[in-house]
């Protein structure tokens, strides 16, 4: 597709747009070039750093009057490859861009350019005596352009939904370089199609979003944390769903015993409960009342009585909340060293328990080797899989091997009409299995709007299809 | 379009479609021809009652075969022609529709056919100590169907959202007559563009919803009511910001004295203040702990010391709530016999001051004998403008001026930045303002959207644009 030589670009560029910010350092090739993820060869021909909407049109256009793609670039935090230039793309990072453009205190929204860091939002926000509820833990590379072109989920959700829900309007440059206004921070509009709703989870292919429009909420109140021991994976539905029908749930998340003994052998925390259990629940609500702990005590005496947990522990002071947090955040980061295949998957929150016994039987009869560490936001369905290389194995035996055994987890993912990426996107990695997630019928139709969007094929090609 | 003769096409579908129920008499061409707005002449061909999927894939491909449009049709609730068919089409009622299809109490969630009623399903949750929150006067008779197709807003907007939040999963039939599942009940699920948000506000262009999948939620508690006497507008959305930021509002209601005027003299109630103000606020607001009347004390007097409201009454039993919603509800009522010229604006709430001192303004200058009457759903930024038609003058004379006030009141929205139909849609009245919310640009992509799902343009043409 590119007939051009990075020379050739970096010439055109330099000579065309030469009030541009811009890199071609190998260094900044390298890192602009990659997103989290290092499995592919960033491969970029120049990282160009606009100051404002004026210049992005310029590159735009630039892009599509030589035909050299662009890849849009945020904070590049993604795990699916989404921001990876691997062809001498041009790729335009929007750091330059991350300032507040307005906020109105009546309407509680915030105006930002894309390429403020997500942490930057929430401090914005706080300062207002307001919330931004969207929180991760890349939130302080991650920035508002990519968070909304990849759809950002993240720790709250079960309480505040995706980050789609708190975009009341877009700034976009389309790829053929046309500055689009979308929804002007409107709560209620019903003027023909939503395309707002098009370039959320867009992943950069149907133009560079350079502004957003984010309506803010009130601060949350204090928060009660507590973790349960439940031996039947079965009833963790039947807990959620008791949970939510008295309490206002800020996050409920789940992991296995063999998830939390690799946490415990990383250490760093004390462990909350006394006994072993095959399956631990931590749960957050917001205490909005005075009654609050005893509804909670209600609901955890009732879910003793009926069985479904066997020990809880709760915790209302910071210093105990931060402990109890720790036998979850710090799963991830003790698997590290196992060098895990990494998945994130979500079906209906009621399908979880079936999947993780199907998908657990399936693997430990075809890979007995293999150890699968299950963790996850249980309250939205979403859960991460990861399988640890046995020892015994070579790097490359173990990825080949994955590679098989992913398609039979999307494979099951399909049964259950689940998802194939809940969070992070399609990108690169997760093109192959896209197929299990979306009928035929409906990508041809996503081929077609972005052919529309598109024309020329500049922005951000071959990701997602 | 059309090149068959109504006979031709009610002959072509006996023969071609013997299996569906249709109705060809007079009555029901008239009855289900037309929604709420008698501008136009109903002239459709037939009326189809296909009773499952099978039945409308069946039917959209044979007004492909014969290039027959179709209007899809729920309860005809509609304020903007979206359901009207003028031009000898097919009406598609889903009105044999309406069963529950799935329960599942553990995700929370009901999957129902599209003909159900609003009040249905809201019965349906009821049933199950569940809650769907979308609410508004016509429930009993509009369509889950068509609220999606119209993106339903309605009384509760300020707490719950417009009916797109609440949307998990849908079951459309394409305008070629292919069945696509959408999103699937998933909570996370970032695979691509979402189309399910394509279709939501689509009104019925771009295929048929014959079902939904639709997230529930946990019942509200109990809530108080009030009203308040505001002396300037200009300080009504700083009341909402001191609402929101300590109270759960479940609505925030506005109207002007003249508004409050014609409800008392029509009747029904007794005034629930004792002085009369230039503009009233009516909240409610969800009582979720002992504390919240406390809380709300605390806000009223707050607002008293600031100036921003001069007399206040608040309602906590079941009758006097009754009486201080009739305030409010009974403005539409007894605007009936004043033959009133309707619209249904949204802007940014902190604009709506503005708004409305600039448009008296100009109306008051230009039109001196008109009477405009201001009210609505304010909290989210939406404003029913009434305009009241002078004894003296004509009908015919009456409706050739407001066609040209319309067009101010949309200059006036667009300069604001807000939204000529906040939630009725554009059907078919609403047309030639359209470019008023929408530029060119977005109006030409939707166009080209359009085309890529229905080709052959049969679904519900000449709506929207």
């Amino acid at each position: 597709m590119i007939k051009l030589k990075r020379e050739e670009i970096q010439n055109l560029v330099q000579s065309e747009l030469p009030e541009i910010s811009m890199a071609s350092d190998n260094d900044s090739l390298f890192n602009y070039g990659k997103d989290w993820i290092d499995f592919y060869v960033p491969d970029p021909s120049i990282i160009l750093f606009p100051k404002h909407n004026a210049e992005v049109i310029r590159i735009v256009s630039f892009a599509n009057k030589f035909s050299i793609p662009i890849v849009p670039s945020g904070g590049r935090t993604g795990l699916s490859g989404g921001a990876t230039a691997t062809g001498l793309e041009m790729v335009v990072s929007l750091k330059n861009m991350s300032s507040v453009i307005d906020f109105n205190a009546e309407d509680e929204t915030i105006t930002v350019q894309a390429g403020m860091s997500t942490q930057a939002l929430q401090l914005e926000a706080e300062a207002k005596d307001l919330y931004f509820p969207i929180d991760f833990a890349s939130k302080g590379t991650s920035c508002i352009g990519g968070n909304i072109a990849t759809n950002a989920g993240g720790i709250h959700v079960i309480r505040y939904g995706m980050i789609r829900e708190w975009v009341v309007g877009l700034k976009v440059i389309t790829p053929l370089g046309q500055e689009m206004k979308l929804n002007n921070g409107l709560i209620k509009n019903n003027t023909g199609y939503d395309l707002r709703h098009l370039f959320i989870g867009s992943e950069g292919t149907l133009g560079i979003i350079t502004e957003a429009t984010i309506k803010l909420t009130r601060k949350p109140r204090e928060t009660v944390v507590g973790i349960l021991g439940v031996h039947d994976i079965q009833n963790v539905p039947k807990i959620l769903s008791l949970f939510k029908k008295d309490l206002v749930l800020v996050a409920f998340e789940f992991f296995t015993n063999i998830a939390l003994n690799h946490a415990i052998e990383y250490g760093g925390f004390s462990y909350a409960l006394t006994r072993d259990h095959n399956n631990y629940v931590i749960f957050e609500i917001e205490n909005l009342h005075e009654k609050g702990i005893d509804d909670l005590d209600q609901v955890i005496s009732n879910l003793h009585r009926l069985g479904y947990i066997h020990e809880d522990a709760i915790a209302m002071d910071p210093s105990s909340i931060n402990n109890v947090w720790k036998h979850r955040e710090t799963i991830p980061v003790a698997l590290t060293r196992f060098q895990p295949y990494k998945n994130d998957i979500s079906v209906r929150t009621s399908n979880i328990p079936d999947l993780i016994i199907e998908m657990n039987l399936l693997l430990n009869t075809q890979y007995p080797d293999f150890s699968i560490v299950w963790f996850g936001h249980i309250g939205d369905g979403n859960l991460h899989v990861n399988i640890l290389k046995p020892n015994t194995w070579t790097p490359s035996e173990f990825k080949a091997a994955c590679d098989i055994v992913n398609e039979k987890v999307c494979q099951l993912v399909e049964k259950f009409e689940g998802s194939v990426s809940a969070e992070h996107g399609i990108g690169l990695i997760k093109k192959p299995f896209l197929r299990f997630s979306k009928s035929e019928l409906e990508i041809e139709f996503m081929r077609s709007i972005k052919k529309i969007f598109d024309p020329n094929s500049i922005m951000n090609p071959g990701k997602i299809f």
